[in-house]
């Protein structure tokens, strides 16, 4: 059985060797279960690998965030011109592991967007082990055995009536000093509007909700405030965005349990967030509109290289892919001296609501 | 007399009865001396006590950016369309000490220009004034009662052949537990070219090495080093630009004597860029150029972000004037995903020098 990649130049034809020697039975178990044949690459870990450890937790992330991956760049480009694809490089880190990262660039509908996946693993400091998670549980050692799987996308349309979206989702094992493994979740799914459309946010809090409680009610209203006050550009006092889900160091149920949480959120970022991308994409807009976009995606920047914790703990990582953690930042931005919307106007109706961020459902 | 400031807005008529009040002589020893009448806005601390304490180096300090202030802007406003003149903002910090900002935006020389003076003083945790000095010298006590007066400056032209260049020079005061005063200055200036003339280039280190010499032979390349060192976007692993002048913690002369140098300094800045904007501001250039003096905006606004030790530190502080803080950021930048110039092109020429920074002169 010939396994196929979308990817570009990945030399798709090496995984039938893989899947040769492993016999028919570890790619069919793949293939039926978790249809590694869409995704947009081969996955980071060798599939002999993936088929021996399959019900490791470490495995489960990594199929689920190639899945992911896959159908939510399909999805972006049912939206995009036809000629225009993601890109796809497949990449790997000298100190362990490597990823996915796919980029569309100046498209129609999208200015950029970037879905990367990454499956790290290798030795850090105690220190930058400390920094990947948001509350400082006691970590034991000097340099810690790790290991990351994530998926993480930034979309920037081109229409300023269409919201960008952010979503995180990622899973982090940790063995200290004496053998004791650590294992967490974390991850958040939001949307940076700019210009507000209340119906459509209500729609994105109301899928995410919807996903949350599935599984618990009371992690909708715990997240939703995480993510009202992770996404504070503070200098500003002001949020990046309307906001979502934002949740970390999720370790309190049994790990399979975490992991079905996670998987719903992850599914849900398709339903949020692509029916707002129809709804606006052809919508018309003023070359004020335009510029309004790049000021506000200004901040997003500022938000991005200041405070955001995955950018900083991966712009300081060893072997860090940098252009896979800077392609979440926006092809154009804005920054003018003293900008102020005019009282009364719809930039002034956002910057209202990102200064004081409200309940939606 | 009647002290007349340039500035907008700023009713500087106000002025004339703290001129009455304290009498012909004050107003005469500093317009003689420092020519007040012709500086962007009134200093920040009042002119009696500027009268009073004239020989103070807080008082210097001050007299000396707010001159250095008004003829950077008068000469930069010779190669701006003249119907272009900075806007003038005075602005005071509640918790004690105010500035000056002056912006140029969107002109036809000078896309964004923002010439910043500070004067602030009060209270800061004893971690805050840490992060002020470069190297940890021992602080001590909780909360210190501190001084700081600096000028601050970006320039990004439009035009692509004409770099942009950065200065700031400052001075602390920190009065520890004991009643100990301490005292530093600090600065730099630095070039940002997007594309390479040597000549230019040569010409800029060679006049801030003819300001370095008058003071001493060791102090050029001390501080060329420092430059290359510290304006450094680690993460890319490439020089902001192609350097210049920086230094922290200087204080091993008498302070008259360092006040001194930090003079030199700052009036070096004029001849050593003014003469590379005349050249170059009527250059023709493509929109190609265009794209990749953007692009390289964009590292700068990495740098500024992410590393800029002046700029984490007004984020950081309590009543900073942010938008006087963030003025250094361009109007326009832009990120592409893994771009990377072509093999011989002027831009892969920079991109070289970047990563290899080597003696001017």
């Amino acid at each position: 059985m010939l396994v196929r990649f979308a990817g570009l130049g990945l030399g798709a034809a090496t995984l039938t060797t893989v899947a040769a020697a492993s016999g028919n039975t570890n790619a069919d178990v793949l293939t039926s279960s978790n249809d590694v044949s869409s995704f947009m690459a081969e996955p980071v870990t060798p599939l002999s690998t993936l088929v021996k450890d399959k019900d490791d937790m470490k495995v489960k992330m990594e199929m689920l965030i190639m899945k992911v991956q896959a159908d939510f760049c399909r999805a972006l480009e049912n939206e995009e011109d036809p000629s225009k694809k993601f890109i796809v490089d497949r990449w790997t880190r000298a100190e362990g592991g490597g990823g996915v990262t796919c980029v569309i660039q100046n498209g129609k509908t999208f200015e950029k967007a970037g879905v990367n996946v990454s499956v790290v693993h290798g030795i850090l400091p105690v220190d930058a082990v400390r920094q990947m998670k948001a509350r400082g549980k006691e970590l034991i050692g000097k340099e810690l055995p790790f290991f990351a799987a994530g998926i993480s996308s930034v979309i920037h349309p081109s229409n300023p009536h269409v919201p960008t979206v952010h979503f995180n989702y990622r899973y982090f094992e940790v063995t200290q000093e004496k053998g004791e493994k650590m294992w967490w979740f974390g991850g958040g799914t939001d949307l940076t509007p700019y210009y507000l459309v209340e119906e459509d946010v209500r729609h994105f809090h109301s899928t995410l909700k919807k996903a949350c409680d599935q599984h618990d009610a009371g992690y909708y209203p715990k997240f939703k405030k995480w993510c009202d006050e992770y996404f504070l550009v503070s200098h500003r006092n002001e949020c990046r965005g309307v906001g979502g889900i934002f949740f970390d160091d999720f370790e309190m149920h049994s790990q399979e349990d975490c992991f079905k949480f996670v998987k719903s959120c992850a599914e849900s970022v398709i339903p949020s967030y692509v029916p707002l991308v129809k709804k606006h994409r052809n919508d018309p807009y003023t070359s004020a509109e335009r510029d309004w976009q790049l000021l506000r995606r200004g901040r997003y920047v500022e938000f991005n290289l200041v405070y955001d914790r995955g950018t900083k703990f991966g712009l300081h990582t060893p072997g860090a892919r940098i252009e896979s953690i800077l392609m979440s930042l926006p092809v154009h931005a804005k920054w003018e001296y003293m900008h102020s919307p005019s009282d009364g106007t719809p930039e002034a109706k956002l910057t209202e609501i990102l200064k004081n961020p409200k309940e939606w459902i």
